[in-house]
């Protein structure tokens, strides 16, 4: 594996490399996971995961993985918390900052004429062409650079020579993997943002990002719907609804004990409704929505330099149903 | 991976091929497994399971995803539903039709003399001997086959040639993994059928089964039992009164409420009393028992066209009860 | 893998051997795991997992497995059973005597002048150093051993010789993990052996430990505490009082029946308070504590010979919040 650098001099594991040998086992095993690869205009590898293809809800999970930048671990099994809805996502990470804000947070906006949409996974970290990057010192410098769209189609050539140029590879060393949020694979891979977006509401918070050195947490599979709205709405609902987080901090634990507090979605004025509602009575002005509702239902915080675990928040079948339908 | 073909021309994974290297490591780990590995007679690689050897419930798991052809995810964890048997398997297939009915199912009787059994995995689509494969178009074409029986000896000489000749394979090319119902080996790959029985059943009423796209299944281990009948009373009894199963489904939504409706097993005449009891009942004659009764215990079906989910059945905890004792 | 033998010549997997390509996983992924791996002044390998460096839960997954011997299954998932404590473990083996007595069991006391550790892993079984393998048939033959120590530094060069001496390699040739039990990694550890715990309970309450053949259990992952006693506590506090372990033996069900009724912690004289507290209350030594304490707090025991199943115990919610706070 190619070594990869923070600011702070720690050799830090390249989430490119590492992202890089789960795209290979996704390319040699297309037909397995019933995924389409090609070669773009510029030569770039490009994956739909869920477009024009079935892919599905394990390509889901990899794709989790990829946007992880390989250092998540992700399970799906029969869990408890909303009985109508049994099986959940299960993702952890030791390197959770790098894992979530650094690789897999879908930050950056990507768009050209009529294309738009928000790239996420390891590629974001080599780029650095967010604002988020001037406090995160982790940068990537891997041979090849991974971008996950959740996107029904995949990006026009001026999309691809941005990435490449930002990354500083030839377009042919960047893959893109496409699956519409309305997709089975595209839908999982949104859930399994649960960690991460605990991770960003924290930062929202201004907690002090090198605090947080471990987190686990978990949220439903969400049932795909053929409405963008309504699919968009399901999947963060899962995890607004659903969602369970675990992190694990240094610093004080009156800090950890506020992170706690603050964290889950029902500190948000716009929680009650099920997403989709929300976003309309918005008229789909997304950034109307209050930017603290993207966070689990559920918070544990466990202050490692005291030993205190502080949880707020719960699971809210109610809504959940509402919202799943 | 070699490409096999269904008929409607799409290239699909090979389940031979990748169940082989799933075989490979069970060989090479055969110390590890406690499992025993041979050549028989005719050159036929013979992996005992569980008849003399110990193999155990880790093994299952692997036979599982042998069975599957791959094509299977499955994992074991605590999970709710059942609190005195609190340890879960969840499969799960983004190609549900191809890993359960083609390669999984145990539909290829396999006689001679007093030698009997039903074989599972994928060597039946490659050799394609069962009136399923006129409704199922995928065909495998790899260069070796596994199959899997639920039986404590291996195959005798005529069944190894039977399986050999019509996979159009040489006998040496045949890998055969056996293991009684009553070992733990056996008792879990048959639970970890619990996917395959909901698309078999969404088979024989007749849903279409190119709407299937994705699936996820989940039921208890069930306890071994040394009396063969008790021993498949209770490896069924798992997934009739206990099983949990998530299909996602292509077509319109009227459909998808009617086959969660008719899948679990209490719409069977013959649901409400554990498996073995309604053997005896018909004297050991399996084919009079309601072929309804082999289905999940509660089905959920989301129709993903129009994004509803529906539901029918629950969990018989008492059943289960009194069935695993 | 190298062969291994007992004593009654069943060709055996090499723990050490398995443990070691975890290791170079470990190794290798040094970067993405947040370890730190160096040599020291004999040539040992050393890998601090939680010492000086972040660790993580993830990476106590793996110390898990390493220390199992690679003879072991481990899963990290959303689980029921203590619904402010989400996340549990499930460990599970098909050799669990080898698995957790030969490999896992922090049997070997390794100290000097002011060290002390206990060693757990694969090592052991090469070394076979401790009374218990009188008991244990079971002898490692490797080209090279690993040892996980729950301590915050590497072991001094005299156990170092120690270990290489008993295990007939050079000191190049062994390994060394440490993670303090505060640690992320060194408390995941711990909560690893809840199968451990039960086979040790079995083989205290002297049932034959040939007649054990399989092992599934589980606990919640638990919060670590800066304080060693504290970090101690929980750890065993989540197996005492949470802890469920499920076995599969061999002979009479009178045995079996017994065996579930003594296994549950509840049964010790010192049941009903924080480990930490009772830890206290003996002044610090450990060997005070009643032995039987050390058991999961539930028990499952499955007769195969005859398919009953007897449990007894159950987990005491009220005393892991004291305990996990």
């Amino acid at each position: 594996m190619s070594a990869s650098q923070n600011t702070s001099g720690r050799a830090s594991a390249s989430v490119n490399a590492l992202a890089g040998e789960i795209v290979d086992r996704l390319v040699a095993g297309a037909a397995q996971y019933r995924v389409h690869v090609s070669r773009g205009e510029l030569g770039e590898l490009l994956i739909d995961a869920g477009a024009k293809v079935p892919g599905g809800i394990d390509v889901g999970l990899l794709l989790t993985e990829i946007c992880m930048g390989g250092l998540g671990r992700v399970t799906l099994a029969h869990a408890p918390g909303a009985p109508k809805w049994p099986f959940w996502l299960t993702v952890s990470s030791n390197d959770p900052v790098v894992a979530c804000l650094a690789s897999q947070y879908a930050g950056w906006s990507l768009s050209h004429e009529k294309f738009f949409a928000l790239g996420s996974g390891p590629g974001r970290a080599q780029a650095r062409a967010e604002k988020l990057f001037e406090e995160l010192p982790y940068r990537d410098q891997a041979e090849r650079v991974t971008i996950v769209l959740e996107s029904a189609a995949p990006p026009p050539k001026e999309v691809v020579e941005k990435v490449a140029t930002k990354s500083g590879v030839a377009p042919d060393k960047v893959a893109f993997i496409y699956a519409p949020t309305q997709s089975l694979a595209g839908g999982a891979q949104v859930v399994g943002r649960v960690l991460e977006v605990a991770l960003h509401k924290a930062h929202e918070l201004h907690f002090p990002l090198d605090d947080i050195v471990d987190g686990i947490a978990t949220a439903p599979l969400s049932p795909p719907h053929p409405d963008f709205v309504q699919a968009m709405g399901r999947t963060n609902d899962a995890i607004i609804y659903a969602g369970r987080a675990h992190l694990f901090v240094k610093g004080p634990a009156a800090a950890a004990r506020e992170l706690a507090e603050k964290l889950p979605s029902s500190n948000s004025r716009d929680y009650g409704q099920p997403f989709a509602e929300i976003f309309k009575a918005y008229k789909g002005d997304f950034y109307k929505i209050d930017g603290s509702l993207f966070s689990p239902a559920e918070a544990l915080v466990t202050a490692i330099e005291t030993g205190e675990t502080f949880r707020a928040g719960e699971i809210n079948e109610a809504l959940l149903d509402k919202s799943f339908g």
